[in-house]
């Protein structure tokens, strides 16, 4: 006969406050699942911003997956400071030592060792005997520990695995030397109660369970894969695994940005911190959507459009007279841009660098000196230049598919129930150029034809978007392309105030990245990438 | 030291299995949150598709916000046949009658009355006492209980509201007539656990507790409304409100579709079933988000396209040798179209209507004549005709926003770095017409402006986005726009291969909506428009 809103909860009542550790696997498990797909530069960009976001963790990737992937974890060890930088791997040598030489320049680095446990994958993936699993666990740790300086272990398909034996595997790898032991909720089939009673099982029955961190990695499947992260904090897991906006495998994962405020807003309910700059949460967010070019939900939790919206009359009312009536967060906690400020073309550099910071971009003198040109450009089109452009200024293009082509010229014409053309003129960097003009339905239609015809190359669409950046007729049109080659998902972005230029922009992006990816990679596309839990 | 995976569940072990009702809120909740507006044809188009997906009620809206809510909700309690019908009202007579009124000839009719329970609301929002907060309920529970065939009472920000007062509150409504007492997480700060133990209390606390259905009505402001709404029904609640796809106020309300699948998946732990068709949940919110034309998140859990995908190479090949070992849902359970069957202009109508059917689209014999016509002539365009394509032909286009302007004839030229034009001519239906030419920074600034002088409507738009609809770069283009007309948002969409004619559909639907919205609307666009909890 309970009678307060807050139950119990031991880990909150304890003298100091314990830290829980933020692993993100964006770049794994959120790069790996269709529509996300990364380039190299994508990738380090948010390395960057993650770090700078506070994680403690960032998993960068399976290193054993293709040279792309293992390239890319590579940089992210060389370049990024502040963060433990870790690397999948089965429990198999090559991939573990493929992870340890990807991450050998890491300021400080972890190889993340996985192997399935439930009954399930074990005899119909696996085809291996209980302890042939956890032989290979021991064998897998103890060779990572070698490697890097601590090793993870997940056991995949946790919360479908018998709970003794899943305790016999996490006694025996802490023997072996792992450091964090990761519980998945693989299949996202998982409620609180179950969570909250399977780490509770593990911290009272397993030896030595003091000697690693608990972790946990839930799915979305079922819409609880927040729920059950925080449930498993409050049993005493204190690393959660959760990717920005939530994307990954299927329904995605724990969105890192709720599971954050979770515990920041109820920080008297769990007794529990993180090291995460709460401020940047929504630029660190808008970051990633605006470079992958996809669209965030309004009303997507802490930091969609419509978070801190309030809409109703009745509403209304009720914050004019006490905010808390309904907003139990604050915008400006999770850097949400509360004001558009309006920056003209009378702005100077010092507002537009402020600005720039303000949404999370911070510029040398001589980035700033090339954004501000782009800006002045921009701001003789438009009356008023908003944050959404000025993030676009700042992300520019990708570096990666800049070159070899580039437009010189762009013509189209466009009646009602008859034909389109366009005309393009495309300049190479080989200093050839050519020239083409293709018929069309609609000018998009003709002017992708037309780059086809140019280059040779053809373009497969399986996803076309455009979408106004800021209001008004004049606003910015980001256009998102997405195009199947030999297997794989090549996508570009492109953006203008006229959408047909930015969809020719995203194609020519596209057509970059075709024509600069190495022979062997162009043939056989090995589709391993993304191993996962 | 519990060692099952399934935790005790009480409500599991009895010996018949309860129904948990189905409370959608969609065209309350959801159509108030920014973004989300509907016309009235809207609504009854989502109304009809609910009935068939088998939601045991549908609030319909508030009806006394405004003459437009008011027309909704009647219009609705007029032609849906199947739920309960049920109208919003703050505890007021004014709202009370008008609720009333617009449910008279519902099959059966529920009126929904609300007052806040919390220390924060009562003090600062309704300056009101304990005991005056408890007399306007009784009263407008006992007034309501005369108007209709149900009573729903909801206590607002019920989770932060004293226990001991809320179960005061509840016995008295129970004793006035209320025959469901909701509970709401009005600004979603619960969590499981305290929503489970807060559930517990009622039951246990207060007196003819079984005279009422609990209900409860949770917000995902950090990420937790599904979870807090099934641990509400583990713990005994019946009635679970919800909004297709989560949207609603700020992050949204419980998603039908998790909570509806969950309690389906996990059907062992809680013991519980609905009345939800699921196979049609996928098609009815591909109908929502169409008709809306707002983008669904690709990794949204149970109806995203990368719900079912399984795109690591080692889950491929898992599923290869089992489904289980990654999948808990099967794809036709939610009605996930798992091929795209592509009709071609050999296609004949036999084959469209059972393809427009499995979308979940019935058409009558002249329904399905007109829509044969158009595909004959898209067919004509297209080699290949998609699922998305069926879908933009059956939704046609919104009878509410057909004329009086038509598109005539369309014409624009565009060059890269240098200016736009376009020309249109549009027909009126009372005779006339309008032609006019504008230049623009784009094909579609232009042909906006273009639309703008020829019916001097100004549009100040705050968003504009186009997707492609299936596959190939003669792929269809949605356009969705949203224009700010006096405070109030006006959208309209259009639906053609070429982008630029799409666009100017979308501005035609717009200016057509705002030309046919009555002088008072205009001059007075009262914003009591979704009261709500």
């Amino acid at each position: 006969m309970q009678k307060t809103t807050n139950p119990f909860n031991p880990s909150a009542t304890g003298a100091s406050r314990d830290r829980v550790r933020i692993f993100d696997t964006t770049l794994r498990d959120g790069e790996q699942a269709p529509g996300f797909s990364m380039s190299r530069s994508q990738k380090k960009r948010i390395a960057q911003a993650l770090a700078e976001l506070g994680v403690d963790i960032i998993e960068a990737g399976f290193a054993n997956a293709s040279d792309d992937d293992f390239a890319s974890v590579k940089a992210i060890a060389d370049e990024i400071r502040g963060p433990t930088i870790c690397a999948l791997a089965r429990c198999q040598n090559s991939d573990i030592e493929s992870a340890g030489r990807a991450l050998a320049s890491a300021q400080r680095s972890r190889i993340h060792v996985f192997i399935a446990t439930s009954d399930l994958h074990r005899e119909h993936k696996l085809g291996m005997s209980k302890q042939q699993v956890i032989d290979a666990a021991i064998a897998s740790v103890r060779r990572a520990r070698d490697l890097c300086d601590e090793v993870e272990f997940s056991a995949e398909d946790a919360m479908r695995t018998d709970p003794d034996y899943l305790a016999e595997v996490m006694a025996a790898v802490i023997e072996a030397g792992a450091t964090t032991f990761n519980v998945p909720d693989t299949v996202g089939y998982t409620t609180p109660a179950e969570m909250g009673a399977q780490i509770t099982y593990l911290k009272q029955n397993v030896r030595d369970c003091d000697k690693a961190v608990i972790s946990v990695h839930c799915h979305n499947d079922l819409g609880m894969a927040v729920a059950n992260s925080l449930a498993a904090v409050a049993a005493g897991a204190r690393q959660v695994e959760c990717t920005l906006t939530g994307i990954g495998e299927r329904a995605g994962n724990a969105a890192l940005e709720e599971v954050v405020m979770a515990l920041k807003t109820r920080s008297e309910l769990y007794g529990v911190d993180t090291g995460i700059q709460t401020s940047r949460l929504y630029p660190t967010a808008r970051l990633m959507s605006n470079l992958l070019g996809f669209t965030l939900a309004r009303n997507k939790a802490v930091i969609g459009e419509n978070a801190f919206a309030h809409e109703a009359g009745i509403h209304q009312h009720g914050m004019l007279k006490h905010r808390g009536t309904y907003e139990i967060m604050k915008p400006e906690d999770v850097g949400f841009a509360k004001s558009q400020l309006v920056l003209g073309k009378h702005s100077g550099r010092h507002a537009l660098r402020e600005r720039l910071s303000t949404l999370g971009h911070e510029t040398s003198d001589t980035q700033l000196d090339e954004i501000f040109t782009r800006f002045k450009t921009l701001a003789d089109k438009k009356r008023e230049v908003f944050d959404n452009d000025l993030e676009a200024l700042a992300l520019g293009r990708d570096p990666e598919a800049l070159g070899p082509w580039r437009i010189a010229s762009l013509n189209c014409t466009s009646h009602l129930g008859g034909m389109s053309s366009a005309s393009v003129k495309l300049e190479h960097d080989d200093g050839g150029s050519a020239s083409e003009a293709s018929i069309g339905d609609g000018p998009v239609h003709a002017v992708m034809h037309a780059i086809e015809r140019a280059t040779g190359c053809t373009l497969d669409i399986s996803d076309f978007q455009v979408r106004s950046l800021g209001i008004g007729s004049d606003a910015q049109g980001l256009a998102s392309l997405a195009v199947n080659h030999q297997g794989k998902e090549i996508r570009g972005n492109g953006v203008s105030t006229d959408i047909v230029e930015a969809a020719a922009q995203a194609a020519l992006e596209v057509v970059n990245r075709i024509e600069r990816m190495s022979p062997q990679t162009q043939e056989a596309p090995t589709k391993l990438q993304g191993a996962a839990r």
